[in-house]
């Protein structure tokens, strides 16, 4: 990639190309410590060649106050703790044109100056998806094959049981898979499972039936896909009206043995009454967040449930595909090209 | 389906067919329960439209050789626990020339009297192999992520640890992904790979670099896939010479924190020596299958061992993925076309 870009400066189509100014830029997240959990080595140093960087990494509003030259950037590289980027700040930063953020969501820090202002904004939204698309698909494979419940017997010591009684409506064949929600995540889930044998549900209020259909699934209201799906996997954004849109009424209506899976927010779901449901061992559930309190921990301690520590999205080495994807829209940027990925005030009303 | 296959009878290009003759068949495999699960309903009721069916399921050597107009029969329908077809049976079946087999490996009964007598032998091998990459994949997905440690922190109670430390060398974005063996179900789990954002490598004796690269993977030599991998998973034959394979001195060539996943033979893995290194944390392992004894039991009880058992080939509804390729198999019988998943004498000797 490195020679590829140094060749992208030096010449387009044979001609050389004048030296170009480079946009003055600065990264604003915390803590710091992101800065290197987010960016490769690599990165950083293609980053450092690419834009004219502020050296501090700007962790809160005061540091953006008080740093000499603000009043000249054009570019900032936000993260998770970005300061919120509203007028009075927005103030002294007049030369802003870019937001490009390192992360999904940008609702924690953007407000309507950035619009009233023009300035470009950007996410990784869709990087961010592909972990959390990947999770659940092979949770959902998982799921189908009954594998947890017998991980969980053999770990005890049980003797392996008959497989042909105990997983005979068992498998990844014809099983029904719902999907709540074709946000990006959601859209991206659907789109892997349209290679496994499986059939595609999804129930989204914003969708229409060739929407779904370019998603390789059927349409439906949420009562007919919590009734038809072996599993059910919730990715919907959490706004007012989706709080509790899991309930008990929609949990009673799952088949028996159905998988509910759930990486969004642990908000959409009634908690309690999914306490109540899976203790009873007619559904399974695997959650990657839960709420705190006593429900999510004896959810955890369930035998038919599986809780991990909101790790579906970008962990690790997967922060490296958010710099990656910051890094190509820099490119963008300084080629005179259009974001990839833009964010603007409508899309932002619909979106996780 | 129903509908396309009588219209296949009725016309070809417009012009009407003559009747003709179904081929005398019958199913051999036992237990007899096998037939419903492998074949569906709707699927039995397809074979009876295609073929002159035997109604009786043969289970043994015996139910063949007593079986009235047995010298009649065309084309046997096998399963699993199938009578081996010596030269002894064979002589009882004079009429065979098909023998299309409804599960992967037909070692357990085919032998060279098949061949001398020219009779066609087709087996689901590449179905089978459709739910092994699957688990396959999805285990290579989640290892990855951790979520196998994290899941059981949090079943017993254990508060989440800090994830950007706990996982910070965690993520499914340019690990290394290493194939032992580019078998049917070695390869079809490289091609699902392909679409992640992994290194491949695949060692196998019988594969060049071409080969490999077709599968969107490096060949290399098992001491190196051992040394970079990540997640290395098994998908060798089980041969005389492949037993053992992944001995001592390979498991403890692995990277600190890699995970070792088996779903071929048990016997492929120096058990001992896997429990050995294992229980010292510094490697995990997800096994659909371990040898019988104190040491399996041992390894299922690690807090980093998944074991589960022996589900991830064909199981529930999946068996009826088998059956709808044997129906293909019988409708290009029946069409005179060849088979579609041949099994001759050399491709038999490489295969699991």
């Amino acid at each position: 990639m490195t020679s590829k870009r140094t060749d992208r400066e030096s010449t387009v189509d044979g001609r050389p190309l004048e030296p170009r100014a480079r946009l003055r830029a600065a990264f604003a997240m915390a803590p710091e410590a992101l800065l290197t959990q987010v960016f490769s080595g690599e990165q950083l140093e293609e980053l450092d060649r690419r834009l004219d960087l502020e050296p501090a990494v700007l962790q809160s509003r005061s540091d953006i106050e008080r740093l000499p030259g603000a009043d000249r950037l054009e570019l900032l590289i936000t993260g998770w703790g970005c300061p919120v980027l509203d007028e009075a700040l927005l103030e002294r930063l007049p030369a802003l044109r870019y937001v490009v953020h390192s992360a999904g969501s940008v609702k924690p820090f953007v407000t309507d100056a950035l619009w009233e202002r023009g300035i470009r904004v950007s996410s990784q939204a869709a990087a961010n998806a592909v972990p959390v698309a990947e999770y659940t698909v092979a949770m959902i494979v998982l799921a189908n094959k009954g594998v947890f419940a017998m991980a969980r017997r053999a770990q005890r010591g049980e003797p392996d049981p008959d497989i042909r009684t105990a997983l005979a409506d068992a498998g990844n064949y014809g099983k029904t898979v719902g999907v709540i929600g074709a946000s990006q995540i959601g859209s991206l889930a659907l789109r892997m499972l349209a290679a496994y044998d499986l059939r595609l549900l999804v129930a989204d209020p914003t969708l229409d039936d060739a929407g779904a259909a370019a998603l390789g699934a059927q349409l439906v209201p949420l009562d007919v896909l919590m009734r038809e799906s072996d599993v059910v996997s919730v990715h919907a954004p959490s706004l007012p009206e989706t709080h509790g849109l899991i309930g008990a009424d929609e949990l009673h209506a799952m088949r028996p043995g159905a998988t509910l899976i759930n990486t969004s927010r642990a908000e959409l779901i009634d908690q309690d009454a999914l306490l109540q449901v899976a203790a009873t061992g007619r559904i399974s559930a695997i959650l990657d967040l839960v709420q705190p309190g006593e429900s999510g921990r004896a959810l955890a301690r369930l035998d038919n449930v599986v809780v991990t520590p909101h790790l579906a999205g970008s962990v690790g080495v997967e922060l490296h595909r958010l710099g990656a994807g910051v890094l190509d829209e820099v490119d963008r940027v300084a080629d005179g090209a259009a974001l990839r990925f833009p964010i603007d005030a409508r899309n932002l009303a619909h979106s996780a």
